[in-house]
């Protein structure tokens, strides 16, 4: 039974061919999910995101709290320090729910750094950071990934500079391995707080773990009420519930791949969701992009984007299908003007809320896409909530393990992302290399 | 001959199969280039793009950079209300050189409306305003264009309100049609300061005209400069000139197409490029993504991505070619600093430059790429500057007509975007729909 306040799932136009084949996929879907919840296949190892929402404690929730709200009043700009997994789900979520960093004039900003090694960009942050009370939250693992590592190299060194190793100290936050590694180490002699990283659980999976919950804490988000909606997804998503999101989300999906869908575009209507498309890609490219297989995952922020690849979904290659992101209702109401001259002829929708007209364009390029013959899948949130977002992230995590496992790959592992980490560091001259 | 501050290009791997045809595919390219130079194809009505660099006066260069100065001082923020290609070729070039806004306290800043129909992006926008010395550029030829009307009628009345009708016509600047449509009626009767869009030049092609270079202008960027750079590659891309960089890359990108490989992924390595990328997916996407043909454009933003879609890359679907956009002088040098603990083990790079890191990582990845079998194209500038980008950026829009006449569609128009509009249109209740 799917509450009135839950998301919303549904094919909105599959071929009549496709449509006779969809039993057959659900059916490998919940076998697949079924596998899932037994640990009954390779990666169970990493399967530490499964039961997360409801193995999280009222009292790790309470801890990361308070210290993010103490990092909070002590700083006016926290740097968030990850990358891929550790970067990914943080910023879509608080760029979900805090005003975009150029219309903010007050509260605490968080930024983010360790996802790239441009000097440009870490000058830029430096010269922003230098007339700043700020601390730092630095979010790896092992505490040597390349990128993260040097940008915390540096900016702890600058804040150590700036107001002396004491205090910098106290505006620190770690979030690394439980027992080893070289982060945990600095962050035991210099007296980091720290939250763990289990071994359990991957980058891309780790949303509702501290990896996630700490920077979104910081940003003021109730993390509660996340975990709350990841919760009633992790319930609604296991493998005794009928009209399973999940199962039906990867049924549909491999069943479109099969058919020679190879590209999938997820698509947005809101620019808050346009972080959660870059956290999904690597959720899904990372998870299935292996042994020469996998669905292409793509994102489109409409209707800005209508006016650029929309003309090749529309009318390009038949290699694609479209999964439809949508908030049912918009936090603000914002009304067309009435303009009695009437020069741009838009008196047609006067006093109409523009989220009305958003709605149209939705529903108006949904019915297009279908006429052009792209597979349709639609979701809907009643709001964006963090209880809705934490529910509709989790059943994407749960939809990509189950369809992972659909496709023949482990979607735990990313050996291919050691391709590139092995010739930098022969390039870089790293001993052992 | 190419000269040493010129842009560079090279086919970075291709498989012995792919470099054996190549040639044929060259003599196809500068066939389709001849036919440009000459007029002799469908779309001959649009190729005001084509010289316009060389057509562009220093009278006009001179009147938008009065025109934008006067604006940006008596304005702390500017709304730039566009959409498609009266959107992205401005975003995409005061981004590569404004400061991130996150990061920006002075200045007059840029801020981008009409390109979505998000009430709660609106809100946030108001509210930011209303405590602003704002003023507004609206670019839409018809001036009927639903999102940017919405936008422009919304925010003019606010701006009126906050400071009056008199005010308020001193701080907008309009960039339409010539001589009819409903915002140059409205720009004539507010006597608002406008500059044209002419009929031969389609939205993604017009980054060049005033649509492009007033809010690049008004950045404080140095348009001669930028048109300087795209001059040089006009004279260097057309049909007489050997080692034709926008012909040999129309050539290689028809040839991957034509061996299966659908997808082509933009990369940079330098956030500074992100918005680039989303100029050129609507260039190749809407110009080639037709008559059920064309190359999917998607863009990675290295080295984030490579902990994202890297992993698909490196091992997923063999379907798809990487064209690496490099930057090969950084304007900062931020070195590693060495510690005398080394507890993350960085010393082995400490005192480098993280850009000489980060040039690494470019090399290492695309190594790490071709040696999984993904054709790959390599663009490098000598250093990001407005000149080096103005060549850059033609370089695509030449490349893009060949490439377009070359798959045997017409690389001007956009049919498919109507299908939404016009369901858009009768779901509202327009008269007429």
């Amino acid at each position: 039974m799917i509450q009135d306040n839950y998301i919303q799932f549904e094919c909105f136009y599959a071929s009549e061919q496709q449509k006779s084949q969809y039993a057959d996929f659900l059916n490998k879907s919940h076998q697949a999910n079924c596998q899932l919840e037994r640990d009954e296949h390779e990666g169970k190892d990493f399967l530490g995101w499964l039961h997360l929402p409801s193995a999280t404690s009222t009292q790790m929730l309470d801890s990361i709290e308070t210290e993010a709200n103490r990092l909070r009043h002590i700083c006016d700009v926290v740097v968030v320090i990850g990358i891929g997994g550790s970067y990914l789900g943080a910023k879509a979520v608080t760029e979900a729910f805090v005003k975009p960093l150029s219309m903010d004039d007050n509260d605490c900003r968080i930024c983010f750094a360790g996802y790239n090694m441009s000097a440009d960009y870490m000058q830029m942050m430096l010269d922003y950071l230098s007339n700043k009370r700020y601390g730092i939250v630095v979010i790896s693992k092992s505490g040597t990934t390349t990128e993260p590592a040097i940008s915390f190299r540096i900016l702890r060194k600058h804040l150590e500079q700036q107001v002396g190793i004491d205090e910098a100290r106290k505006r620190i936050v770690a979030i690394t391995d439980r027992s080893k590694g070289a982060l945990l180490t600095i962050a035991k002699k210099e007296g980091y707080p720290t939250f763990p990283i289990e071994d359990s659980i991957g980058g891309r999976y780790s949303v509702f773990s501290p990896v996630g919950l700490f920077p979104i804490a910081l940003a003021g988000i109730d993390i509660r009420a996340f975990v709350q909606g990841a919760l009633k997804a992790e319930t609604f998503t296991d493998d005794k519930h009928e009209g399973n999101i999940a199962e039906q989300y990867a049924a549909w999906r491999q069943l479109f791949y099969a058919d020679g869908r190879k590209i999938e575009i997820l698509a947005s209507y809101n620019p808050r969701l346009n972080n959660i498309a870059e956290w999904w890609k690597q959720l899904f490219g990372e998870s299935e992009g292996k042994n020469h297989k996998g669905i292409f995952p793509a994102s489109a922020n409409f209707s800005t984007d209508l006016h650029s690849v929309g003309q090749w979904i529309q009318d390009g290659e038949r290699s694609l299908f479209e999964t439809v992101l949508e908030i049912k209702q918009a936090e603000y109401k914002v009304e067309i003007p009435y303009d009695k001259e009437n020069i741009d002829n838009l008196n047609y929708i006067a006093n109409k809320n523009i989220e009305d007209v958003n709605a149209s364009a939705c529903l108006g390029t949904m019915k297009a896409h279908a006429e052009g013959d792209v597979p349709l899948l639609h979701f809907s949130m009643p709001r964006l909530t963090p209880e809705a977002l934490g529910t509709m992230l989790y059943t994407f995590e749960r939809a990509c393990a189950i369809s992972g496992y659909m496709l023949g790959v482990n979607p735990f592992d990313q050996p291919g992302v050691e391709a590139y980490k092995r010739n930098l560091f022969t390039l870089l001259g790293k001993p052992g290399y």
